[in-house]
């Protein structure tokens, strides 16, 4: 090992971030290399910076007209320049900002400055390389993200362990992820993945849920390391009432010291930003201080490093810009009301005939948040509805047999009653 | 293993790709999920496509006002929309007939289609994902970014040897690349990375160079699986006559069923837009035909599917809209004769005294291309250096004891002489 990690290691020791680490969580570290002399250089070298590889004509980053043209109102070294390892400091502490005021019970809290990673799914990637031998148990509901399979079972030899998304009641199965943290708690843990808004169901816990689920978590620490992964990337949307509105995240992140909760968002969803591919990484855990955070950012940093090296410029200078407009707050209370006003419509649709009644093909599950709903494909032929869909130019995805998921956001208000109508009439074919 | 890899594994049966896979390599496969699903809905569903968990209105994106006023001539889907995993497939040709034009011998050539990674590290991490095992050698000149070690030898626990870079001739030093491949060819075969221009030295190779260079691979290919990582970062600054001018991709991708090339290249430095992060992964051996690189595509998809999702797209349309401005060439001629401007100007100096003295501590290496040169520090004092410079407001990295990198591409012409007459006077400070 490299002392350089060993050091970080030892300034983590005793702690729940220690003690989940990966085996390569446990060897990595940033170096004191190009990227840190250039750092200083950045500081210091106010006559002449020759350490990076970037050509520069008096002063500013040399670049193609027809890029510049494009771009006019953003400086050169805010658009081609490169960005620090761990993102625009200024967005970093934007971005937290934000956190906190969408999750006021963070107001306070000790957590790691968030770090900018290419995209949501970049974020869970270097989650899994610093927390997840193979081998390690990850705890999920049943109706989840498809990309998880790749990421954590093919590329990081993860075991995924289910537990159904429902109780019989149409809420949040508690008692579902408590049996499961119990049955699957080992010498190194338990990693548990929760996804609100959840994708592909649109549905995020209520607010007793969601005490519930922290109540879950806490009893479990009591006797184990545990993980939260938040993933949430859908983060904000939330239609109904009684949701609870602030992340898991916040819940948890000072609930217990074994309780280690890593936060992974991102402008994507939230900002309406998809192809900017911004994340974020943040952490907490009870009883974590100043130097334990900067040991986790090196190790992080390093990771980011030896992965993607940096993320791109111009997306975080865009999406910081937009952060610091006066009508920021509006303008996406704006887009969410739009959305909603989606939302209420599809309600409206799936809770009358045909989708109400009990014998029909596709049965609504519970939503109230998010981009989507999902319905449940009681005959088992979901691919088949998907490709009759396709034949009549409408696109919806297929998990296995037995759910169909709709994208709503997607598709403008007028349009909705048409669209559910046609999904209505496929589904009413195979029932023949 | 997924019954997808075991496929994806058959189909590439017999060839160099297939052997010299890494576990993670063998497992990886592009699964049939909401990306495919919403690939096959983006050609056919033109009546509503409710696959993706993007939100639009009336056909197009949902957009925050200052995002969309910041980058004024780009549609909405091609600044804020999702990119195919593996790039925007317009981009991929055009830098694929780019890469023929400025590498002539690969006309007719059987390669693959440029994949897009963000960034030339994200494609080096899946070079190295997809084929290299913990243990596996990876053999280096001495003098190579540091990265390297963070990326191939701590993330994938790789081995990493090396044999001096310059003969004693000041040529590259091909004898000892020949001996350390012949010393540590194993079952698994031996990989072997070159990166000209190099970083740090700012050396290509020579025309008989590189023709010699090809001699070793061939010749070992008869005897071991070999591949070979063309890392062309800062392909195509040649200020030099005599210098190879194509990739050794170029020269390697026909020559041996045994060799299999992989080319890591970008926009990054090529075009300037450093913070982009754009880069591309192209492979070749003889004798792969069309499915073979369509299996090998998946693959490769998948462990980009599985790692970042996808890169950005404003970037991605932002490169593709220059490449296809008519004086595209014209102006990167420009900027390039820039560069060889500078580059004659160091020249000039470090041929005089007091560099050209046989005792003084900065020894200027040889260089012809690329953003930088490098000294040999004699006395082993080029971290103090380098801090000494910086306490004078001058940047330049030291790596290790015995080598200081000026990266004089980012330093405007008429400075030049000021700059290295202060780096002399510094280090003349430390002959005392």
């Amino acid at each position: 090992m490299h002392p350089a990690a060993d050091q970080l290691n030892q300034r983590l020791s005793g702690t729940v971030v220690r003690r989940m680490l990966s085996r390569l969580g446990e060897q990595m570290f940033f170096p004191r290399g190009i990227v840190a002399q250039a750092a200083e250089a950045a500081a210091q070298a106010d006559r002449f910076d020759a350490t990076v590889g970037m050509a520069y004509s008096q002063g500013e980053p040399i670049m193609l007209n027809s890029i510049r043209e494009a771009v006019p109102g953003i400086p050169p070294k805010q658009s081609v320049g490169y960005s620090p390892t761990p993102g625009n400091a200024r967005l970093r502490q934007r971005w937290k900002e934000e956190m906190i005021r969408k999750n006021p019970r963070l107001e306070g809290a000790a957590t790691s400055l968030p770090m900018v990673t290419p995209g949501l799914t970049n974020g869970l990637c270097h989650t899994a390389d610093l927390f997840c031998d193979p081998g390690d148990v990850l705890i999920l509901p049943d109706m989840y993200w498809g990309n998880y399979n790749l990421l954590f079972g093919v590329r990081h030899g993860v075991q995924i362990v289910t537990y159904p998304f429902f109780d019989r009641s149409g809420g949040f199965n508690t008692d579902g992820l408590r049996e499961a943290i119990s049955q699957h708690s080992g010498p190194r843990g338990v990693r548990v993945l929760l996804n609100f808004p959840n994708n592909p169901t649109g549905y995020a816990p209520s607010t007793a849920e969601a005490a519930a689920i922290l109540q879950v978590l806490v009893g479990a620490a009591d006797h184990t390391d545990i993980m939260l992964i938040c993933d949430d990337a859908y983060f904000g949307l939330f239609y109904d009432d009684d949701i609870e509105t602030e992340s898991m995240f916040s819940l948890a992140a000072a609930a217990h010291p074994n309780l280690l909760t890593v936060k992974i968002d991102g402008a994507t969803k939230e900002d309406y930003v998809w192809g900017f591919r911004i994340g974020f990484i943040t952490i907490a855990a009870a009883g974590l201080e100043a130097d334990h955070f900067a040991a986790w950012d090196d190790k992080l940093t390093g990771s980011i490093r030896s992965n993607v090296s940096n993320g791109n410029t111009l997306g975080q200078s865009l999406l910081l810009q937009a952060m610091n407009q006066p009508d920021y707050h509006q303008e996406k209370q704006r887009i969410a009301s739009e959305l909603r006003h989606r939302y209420q419509i599809v309600r409206d649709i799936v809770s009358r005939e045909p989708y109400s009644q009990p014998d029909f093909p596709l049965q609504p599950m519970p939503f109230n948040s998010g981009y989507f709903m999902a319905f449940r494909c009681t005959n088992g032929r979901a691919e088949e509805i998907r490709t009759r869909l396709l034949s009549k130019g409408i696109g919806v995805i297929a998990f296995g047999d037995h759910l169909v998921r709709v994208a709503y956001a997607g598709v403008d208000p007028e349009s909705l009653p048409e669209l559910y109508a046609i999904i209505a009439s496929v589904a009413r074919e195979t029932m023949e």
